[in-house]
């Protein structure tokens, strides 16, 4: 009996951030489809989920959570015996794993998620594409790549040699990005490109991909309005 | 003999965070002086601490880390047994901690941080103010204090009846707030006012305070490039 419950949407970068987790922790959980289209984010009873109405919310029994990076956490710390460990029991190497957390979070996503918003959110939409904005943000996606492409040189994973939520965190955007004219930056670079390789490979993930598209067909949540999707993918972090 | 060095400018709010956390703990530290002026935190020795070139970096022997609030988890969690807890030993009141943590991160920061740029920074350089900027920052930033006035009228701090580093994390941009219009948004909301003017009396903070003052003064350091200063205030996170 599933105590666990995601609200979100399938197709949303922060509520799939979240359902990986608990698909590589082997956790049985109730998904409550979150109908972006018409606005259920933005309402009662979502909105007492979540006061910011970003999809996804969170519970487990009385505990409720928001902010997918949170949830992420809190599900490999609280299931620590569960499936894959995605977290370390060492101060050292969790001290390393944090900062990548916040690197994806304050370098990586920066990037990432305005070259998702330029190349496949706008076209949905039928807005133009800006290309100046593309480049700028290929520009900052490229360096801190660089500082990727050393790291896992090193190791195989971002955070040492285990696959772990610094990885995971990135999955969302990684998907969107290798359906753009930017899974360029990713594969030309040798180590990033077998990383990416190895990371969306994981059977978790297959499962997390197989829910967003036969579920819900792409674009359909997309017709929304812009603020509507940018909430999808900027800001439901 | 102090094996913990904290690399950044005293009057970054990144390096401010970073360093509240070592004054709560009660540690001995190096505070090593990164001259932004001159751009030291662009070249040699620092870009091997920190390859994206942000204070602040720091060191406990040979661990190395960048990212504040990698920093303040890893000197909460690794000197657990010092100081001020800042966490809590509790599975459920982490999660709660650790989502407070990313809306700070999330939500309140990315409305904090542009106020300070539009009324802190740009006054410094002769550059001016734009009023739309502000008011359209100060409306997202009070939708984000209106959650925090309701979780304030049920627990004394963020996370609870404890000062952890959900509240810590607030100090610097709050403490430039203050000194800014902006101070109304915090002053109009009773819990919110109570919350700050607890926080901000804390001897740790007061040290934070004594150290950017007498060291540097205000204004010197900002007299540099406008790059380097959004460095500064909004992306040394």
């Amino acid at each position: 009996m599933a105590t666990i419950k995601l609200h979100g949407n399938p197709l949303s970068t922060a509520t799939m951030r979240a359902t990986a987790s608990l698909y590589e922790k082997e956790l049985e959980f109730q998904f409550v489809h979150i109908d972006m289209k018409s606005g259920q984010h933005k309402k009662e009873p979502f909105i007492s989920l979540n006061p910011f109405g970003q999809v996804p919310a969170f519970e487990d029994g009385d505990l409720k959570l928001f902010e997918s990076r949170a949830i992420t956490q809190y599900v490999a710390h609280g299931y620590a015996d569960k499936g894959t460990p995605l977290i370390s029991n060492e101060s050292k190497k969790m001290a390393i794993l944090r900062m990548w957390i916040e690197v994806e979070n304050h370098q990586y996503d920066q990037a990432a998620s305005k070259l998702m918003w330029e190349q496949v959110v706008k076209p949905i939409y039928g807005m133009q594409t800006d290309p100046a904005a593309v480049e700028e943000n290929e520009t900052k996606l490229g360096t801190v790549l660089d500082f990727y492409e050393k790291t896992l040189s090193g190791s195989k994973y971002l955070a040492g040699d285990y696959f772990s939520l610094a990885d995971l965190h990135h999955l969302p955007t990684i998907h969107f990005l290798m359906n753009s004219q930017s899974k360029k930056l990713f594969e030309s670079r040798s180590h990033v490109s077998a990383w990416v390789a190895d990371i969306t490979a994981r059977p978790a993930w297959s499962k997390v991909l197989a829910m967003s598209f036969s579920d819900m067909p792409y674009g359909t949540w997309l017709l929304c309005g812009p603020q509507e999707c940018l909430v999808v993918f900027d800001s439901g972090s």
